[in-house]
């Protein structure tokens, strides 16, 4: 399959090398054509990596992943153009920490409203999936990484769109168990457990950790 | 042991009635000493129970749960007096969900505020402990209604006060798992959690569920 990837981080990164690893077609989106991130990442992947523009990687890609950071998401979707988003499935994972007052980062919006739905309102023609934004990158494609049960968010409007990505999550990824938890104004629950997420992490100096919801 | 339990309401009469089961001597206390739920709740737990006004509950007990609606708190703890608070220990239950807006419920303050952070900077002789807030009552006090590990988060300023709260979740009501995040501004990621708490319970139709962190 051909995917398109927004961001050229940590998270672009994990996810693009998982998915050229399983055959897939992958082209890395940045603000530049000539990003340096994105050109080390293609010399890693071999040639089913490419890359280009946030435009150039929503044009090619037939299913897409927002790894940009959650604050510059809006922006980097804006310059990717609603016509190469119409109608495809977005994988949204970003949150909009923001850094800027310190640490802890807060969230640039929570509560009465979400990224997710930002995105999803900004470009009502694509298909906004909240999905692996509460787990650390190294988790979002090898959950086994820690050991036992434990669970992976979604929502979204679109109950196809999440269908195919539930499917990406258990038989491309590994996840087990993949709660959703309806549409995209259910991104405000995920996105606001990123707070304790962060404490949890400075608990246990590490971000190999996840949520299990216990019956 | 002498308790004061700040509301009323299905959380005080839980916490209320635990207590006095386990041989405390419990005072409910309300914004009017005849308070109906009060009078109730007295009569279904004799001799050791007994009611009053928030000031009255407080100056009973030689520590304090704040069993009140999160909207309503600051006030409550106001009219509870802060010499009857001075030095005590404070187990703060409450989450500020405000419904006026519908459901889902939101969070009148958050992400650079908690209501945790609100009380022990309007009363800083208080010990302020942020704890049981993330869990329905059936599950204070009653952990195993699960089955499984799953946890409980705490936090507070004062390291005895949490010891003490630790103590008493673990030997009074059956906690198995209880995570110190830390000083009171972790009280932000706890309260932080009730959007995605609302979702579950929502698909779950049930509050019987509770997080475990899976390393």
């Amino acid at each position: 399959m051909k995917i398109g990837i927004l961001g050229s981080g940590m998270v672009a990164n994990t996810i693009g090398t998982k998915l050229v690893s399983l055959g897939h077609d992958v082209k890395m989106g940045s603000r530049t054509a000539d990003n340096a991130k994105g050109a080390e990442w293609v010399k890693a992947n071999g040639s089913k990596a490419s890359k280009g523009t946030f435009a150039d990687a929503a044009a090619f890609g037939e299913i897409l992943f927002n790894c940009t950071h959650g604050m510059a998401s809006l922006e980097a979707l804006k310059q990717a153009g609603p016509n190469h988003l119409k109608g495809k499935v977005l994988v949204d994972i970003a949150n909009a920490l923001d850094f800027s007052k310190g640490m802890p980062p807060t969230l640039a919006v929570c509560n009465t409203d979400s990224l997710g739905e930002q995105i999803q309102r900004a470009f009502p023609d694509v298909k906004v999936v909240k999905a692996l934004n509460t787990v650390n990158c190294s988790l979002m494609v090898n959950p086994s990484l820690i050991k036992g049960e434990h669970d992976l968010f979604i929502c979204g409007n679109d109950a196809q769109a999440k269908a195919k990505v539930v499917e990406i999550l258990k038989n491309w990824f590994g996840w087990k168990s993949v709660i959703d938890l309806g549409d995209i104004t259910s991104a405000r629950a995920t996105e606001m457990i990123l707070p304790i997420w962060v404490r949890l992490m400075g608990l246990y100096q590490s971000p190999n950790f996840n949520f299990k919801i216990v019956r």
